[in-house]
Formats: structure tokens, C-alpha cells, sequence
């Protein structure tokens, strides 16, 4: 049983505006999901976030959005695939920079937000941003949403010699594709502690989740995103962390 | 006797907006400095840049300015010097990887506009400059403004490890400190391409200049600024770049 | 026979960028589509091109778009149509003060690019918009795309009490539902002059047009959409004027 | 006596990222100064913000900055003049017509930040902004810092018919010359609410303060600025109203 990464988005303040407890919930992560200036953050603020992460050994990731920072990058924005890949390569440069001037550097890459939505759903749009990170590191894996049906995502990322990683949610409910359900569906968003840590904890054992319409589900799972916006996400963060330490001592 | 490279703005269109005749001044030119994205350019303009400048062998300098798009970089900012270093490091990151993108990489670094100016008055900020640079890659050389008194500007450079190209200017006058004559001057501006060639020639053989009120001047040039603004200086710098292989073959 | 107005977008140049040709073309129209700094434009540019507007006796209206400078407001955005609400206040406000200041007012509200489009395609979308106009000033026209079924769009602005201005173009083929053609299909895009004025001719007259398939086209036409990007389309712009003051003298 | 009017900056979320306790503070103040989407704020944050204003019978005044979001307008910028009084007016333009839409109008104008500390040295620039005002409306009051030497101010606010309103601060020491104490400086900043309380009816009586070195200060003040930013200065807000209430019935 490989544990799956913790991934958490960190780095989204922006100037005079804070967002997020970074330094509460990067002692329980293993992957930083830096955001690059498109959506959220700064210079200052992307440096800051990579300083942490290196103190705590954090693997970081660049977590490039549309540019629409009054919309915290969450539209849709009709980019061309080939204006999404201009833009993944430069938001993943500008961190790679702070990073090396930090001694680090990029472990992958993980786009926000709208951006994430929209190439999981438009594979011509998935394809400008796997080329992006071909031409800049084919090493750098790709994060992507797990769903049912993996195939055309896994042929494109083999088509174009990428490596993904699918991540899933501990906290959200799934329908039988293998999507997030609705946020304004009832039960979509699990609230409690131990529906979460069950979750995170099915999801890493490879067990099948049970969807919204009560058939089972599984999904793959390299890493399982988590929240630091508050105390209580941090508090379940940290329990995912303990149950996934009691697994890997089993 | 080291000719000095040719440097030249290049990328400052910004999406629907076009500015500059790149394609036309890239072939005599040996180095192009690409704005970022803070001051002029977007992602897809540097990226389309930076292949221009690949198909020609043209050395690329990253060009980050203050974050400006409405006043081109040109107003200064009363940024901190942490806040310059920050913002450097972002912007000479995002076309370094649009760099490695492109299979080549970055060769100097020059500030645009009001922060090239500013840094040259205020050695503090300059200091934030150097300090971006040295933490990126020491090896990049810092391209300055050249004049009378280069002194304070190499000991600093020396005490970060830095490597400077100076710049000087074919097209301006000078005044007695070294410093570019106010566009408000009468003949501040050389629009005569004889004089302008005259000026670039006697800065190769590193012969002085006369200032503005009749001193002698004797400028350090590594390097000279030329512009692809219009037809014209176009073929200004078509000139020079004749002017200074007949001194390379002479 | 009520000859259209002759409306055409201005002010599309943003800070050192400059783009269209304002002066040359503002003679010949009746409306100025006045950028109002979210796609293009700046306050500058804004007061500059009232003042033009007000020199011409030309009408001006608002032409606010998505908050997207580097698409030039031409990609989609997923915008809520609260968002698109108060996106066309603060925009329709901003031009409103400049034209206050220079002593003139606005005349009616265009929305731009890809803002238009969308609200001629998604009815809530529209219903933010005339929302904004409505809370405004209910006496200012929205200009809107002319179709061949326009009863949905007249049966939402009967119910806000908002007046509408229908559009259409000269040197465009329509399909059969009054869309324009999509540019990829050949014959998309008149480039000769004459088929341009008589186009304009024929919807100025309430004749049919003949849409891309063949069948006849009745358009409703309040206002003809010209451009002043080149010569040649000023040029043609100047055809249409005298075409039109034929017309009415006739 | 006139009680000085309490005004408080309102209005500085953008998209995503909140700041300020606008709801909390409302009730206890005279004025909302609503930033106007340059240095803070975008079209929902102010169409909310304006209907919080008009609930609580509080007057509105525009907020215009520099247009540096990631600087919060707190960096001065080498805009000229003409530049400045263009963004004014954009701005005061902006906020006008979403109160145009919510039934109200502005009440005044306060420049922020390094914008009204500019203006404050600055008489060419401040004229900027008086042209504004007066392009405007100068029946609008201009708030301005007050200090112990405010004819240069009186002067050209005379000479172009604009009226001033003085501010000034109950939780800020000042210098000798009627400036705010340097942050930087001991005792710069007032901490307990008995000593802010005390300045600010020392200003609503029209008393002398003492200045850092000792010497008194008379000041010009019809208006005083508090804050919402957390408990701890509502509270202040809170305190300095019902001395005022005091002094009003006394």
C-alpha cells in the first residue's frame, strides 16, 4: 500500500490580504501547491511560502491559474490550449526561480481552480498543459483529477511521455463518474472529522468509496488534497495525518 | 579593443496591442532583452519573442520592471529594495522557464525603465537587484548604466559576487556626471544617423565623448543600447552593426 | 426609413499601446464605443477620446467588458450575472465621470467581445446586464445583437423597461438564425467595399439580407457596427456615411 | 463647537480575500471612505459596501489610490498631474454610478494612501486632484491632511473653488510641523483608548495638542479618521462616538 501525499494549496495571500494558515498546516503536508501570481500571491508572498515549505521539507508544487485574481482564478476563462500552456510555462518559471534562488526546486505541478476543472473536462485543453510541462521538465509529474474513467487522461499523459498524478478528496462526496458532487447538493461536503479521516483512509487502502446514487466507486489515489483555510481544517488535516501513520506502522 | 554587444528591448507587445519592430532589428542585434510580463508582454509574447531570438542566436536578457502595465514600467514605485529583489526573481524566473521551454536559457539581466533608473540613484535598491541576482545564479551578468563614476556600483557588485555589463547610449547625449541628458535638453536626442554612428563607434575604441558642456567624458561600454522602435532606428542600428564589423575587420 | 446610427468601438489604447484610428474615423460615426479600462483603455485614454467624441458631436456610449486586458475582454468568463451586473456599473460609472467632467454625458451602454456574445446567448447573463442599466439609468439604450428571433431579448427588456438597440453589420455574412458567420468559413467576412455598402444599404432599408444558406434575412437594424482599425476600414466607414446621407436626401 | 465627522476607510476586500470589519463599524461612524478598485476593492465588494453605507444613514465618499493592488496604494508612484487627476476621476466616476444604482451619491473625496500623502507634498500633484474635484463637481469636498501650516492647501483649493475638509488623527502623534509621527518613532502610534478618546475631543474642542517635541499644535479638524480593521479600533470607534455624543449634549 502506497500512502498517498498530502497535497494542500498554500501561498494565496495576496499584497496587504492574507489567506489560509500556512504555517499551521505545513507541518502535516508533504506537497505545497504554491499559487504563482496569476490567482492569488505575490513575489513576496511565493517566497515566503517556499522559505516555509524548505524549513519543514515540504515537497513543493507549482499551482499556476488563469489570470483573474479578482476571481481567485475559479472562472472559466476561454483560454486557447495554447494560451494555457504559455501560461503554465510561465507562472511554473517564475517559481522554479524563487525556488532555485531558495536552494529548491519544483517536485510537480498542479493547476487551479478553473484551469483544473476545465482541462479534466476538455482534453484539448488538458493536452496545452501536459505540453507546457513536457517543454519545461517531463519529469515533473502532473497533478489531475482521479475520476471514474482514467483512460483518455492516462493516453494523453502517455501520448505526450507525462507522468500524473491523481489526487482525490477526503471531504467531498463523489457521484458514480467519479466527480465531485454539487456543492449545493445535500452531503456533498463532508463536515465531520471522522467521515473524513474514513474517507481519506478507504482512499488510501485503495477501498472503493460509495457514491452519491450507492454504487461503489474506487478510484486511483497518489495524493489526497487537504485544506489550511481554518482551525478545523487544519485540526482534520492533522488527523488524516495521524490515521495515515498508524497505517503505514501497521 | 571588445566591441560591445548590441542590446535592444524586444517583446513589449502585450496581447491585442503590438509595439516594436522585433522581427526587423533581431538579425543585428546580439542581445534582447524580454520584458516579463510586469511592465509589457504576456506569456505568449515572450514565448514567441524567445524563438525569435533562438532562430537568430541572439543572447536573451531577462528585462523586469516595476509592476506597471499602464505606465510601461515607467513611473517609479516607491518599492522596497526586499520588494524589488522579490519581483526580479519572479519575472527572471517566468522567461527562464519559457527558456528551458524553448531549449536555451537566460544570459543577463537588465531592469527596465524607472527601476533601472531608480537602482542606478539609490544603492540600496540596487542592492535588492544584486541580491535577486546572486540568489538566482550568480554567473548572470547585471547590465547597468554606465557612468562617469562607476566606482560605488563595482564595489557593491564586487561584494555580492556580481559580474556587470555597463550600458551606454549612441543616441543621447551625455552631461558632465554621465548621466543621459534630460529629453527636455535641446540636442539631449541624436536623431542624425551619422551621429548616432559616430557616438557608437567612439564608445567602441573607448575614446571620451564630449558632454554637454564641453568636458570630456570616458564611459565604460560593454554594451550599447539600440531600438527597434520604428523603420528608423531600425536602420540605425543596421548602421552601427556595419560600422562595427568594419572596426572588427580593421 | 430611419437611417442606423453608425457606431463603432474607440479608446482601445492602453497606456503606451496605441490602437485604432479614433481621430481619422470619429467624422464619419454617430456613437463612440468608449472602452472603459477593464478590456482596454485607461483614464487617460478615456478622457482623451470623450473629448474627440465631444468635438465631433458624436454620441458616446459605454462599452464595458470582462476584466481580461491580455485577452482584450475576447475570452468567455465564466462571470455570475451579479458579477456581470456590477462589473457594467463600475464601468458605466467610471466613463460617466470623465464625460461629466469634459461637461457631456453618456447616450446608451454597449457591452464588448465576449460579454456581448455571451449575453446574446445566456438570457440570465442578459438580465445582470439590463439589471445594471435598469439600477443606472433606465432611459440609456442597450445595444444588442440584432437576430432573427429577437422576441426573447424584447420580452426581457419589456419586463426591466429597458430600450433596446439593435445592431447589426455591414461587412459580415449572417447565417440562417441572424448569427454572424464564424470567420473560419469562407465568405465570413466582407473585404470589398461595395458588397460593404450595400449591405448597409439594404439593412438601413429593412430590405432582407441573404444569410449564408441561402435564405432571406429580415434584421432588425437600429445602429450599424463600423470599425476604424485601418485604413480601409475608415475608408469604408466614409463610403457608408455618404451612402447613407444619399439615402436621405432621397 | 462643530463635532468633527468620523470617517473610516470601508470597503478594502477584493474578490476572495477579505479585510476589514465594515459591518462591525458602520453604526459608529459619520463617513465611509469606499475604495474605488485601484489600490483595493473591485465592483462587488463597493455595490456592497454602498448598501451598508445607505442602511446606516452613513455619507459616502470616493477613495481613489494608485492603481497597485499588490501595494495596497501605499506606494508612492511617479504619476504626473494630469495622470492623477484622470485616475481620480475614473474612480470618483466608478463609485458614483453604483451609487447612482443603490439610490444615493457621494458625499466627498478622500485620496488614499501614498496618493494622499503625495498630494499632501506636493502642490503640483494636489492640483491634480483639485482639477479633478472641480471637473467633477466642486461642490464635492476634497479631505485633506491637516497641518500646522495649511495656507499653501487654502490657497489653491480658493484658486480653483474647491473645498477642503482637515483631518486629522486621535491615535497618532504628531511632529512639530503638524505631521504624523513617523511610525518608526516611540509613542507614534496611540495604543490605549483612553489617550485616543482624549486627542480626539481635544480636536473636537478645538485644543491645542502637544507635538512630539512639546511645543503645541493647533489644528484644523472637521473631520477625524478611525478605524474598522479589528475589535480593538472598533472599540476606539465606538468610545470616540460617545464622548462626541457627551460633548454634543453638554
Amino acid at each position: 500500500m502506497a500512502i498517498p501525499l498530502l497535497n494542500c494549496d498554500m501561498g494565496e495571500s495576496f499584497g496587504n490580504w492574507s489567506l489560509g494558515l500556512d504555517a499551521d498546516v505545513m507541518p502535516y503536508v508533504d506537497c505545497a501547491n504554491i499559487a504563482c501570481g496569476f490567482h492569488a500571491s505575490d513575489p513576496h508572498v511565493m517566497r515566503r511560502t517556499v522559505k516555509l515549505a524548505v524549513q519543514h521539507g515540504v515537497r513543493i508544487g507549482a499551482h499556476p491559474g488563469y489570470p483573474d485574481l479578482m476571481g481567485f482564478g475559479r472562472r472559466s476563462m476561454a483560454c486557447s490550449p495554447e494560451e494555457a500552456e504559455d501560461m503554465v510555462l510561465y507562472q511554473v518559471g517564475a517559481l522554479a526561480g524563487i525556488c532555485q534562488a531558495e536552494g529548491t526546486q519544483l517536485s510537480y505541478i498542479k493547476p487551479h481552480g478553473a484551469l483544473y476543472n476545465d482541462m479534466a473536462a476538455n482534453l484539448a485543453l488538458l493536452e496545452g498543459v501536459m505540453r507546457a510541462v513536457r517543454a519545461y521538465d517531463p519529469s515533473l509529474p502532473l497533478m489531475v483529477m482521479s475520476t471514474a474513467d482514467a483512460a483518455p487522461h492516462r493516453e494523453l499523459a502517455a501520448k505526450l511521455g507525462i507522468t500524473l498524478w491523481f489526487e482525490t478528496f477526503a471531504d467531498r462526496a463523489y457521484d458514480a463518474n467519479g466527480h465531485l458532487a454539487s456543492r449545493r447538493l445535500p452531503n456533498a461536503v463532508h463536515h465531520d472529522q471522522h467521515t473524513i479521516v474514513d474517507q481519506a483512509v478507504m482512499l488510501a487502502k485503495g477501498e472503493s468509496l460509495t457514491s452519491l446514487d450507492g454504487t461503489p466507486l474506487q478510484l486511483a489515489c497518489d495524493t489526497l488534497c487537504v485544506h489550511g483555510d481554518n482551525p478545523e481544517s487544519v485540526a482534520a488535516v492533522r488527523a488524516i495525518r495521524e490515521a495515515f501513520q498508524a497505517l503505514e506502522q501497521a
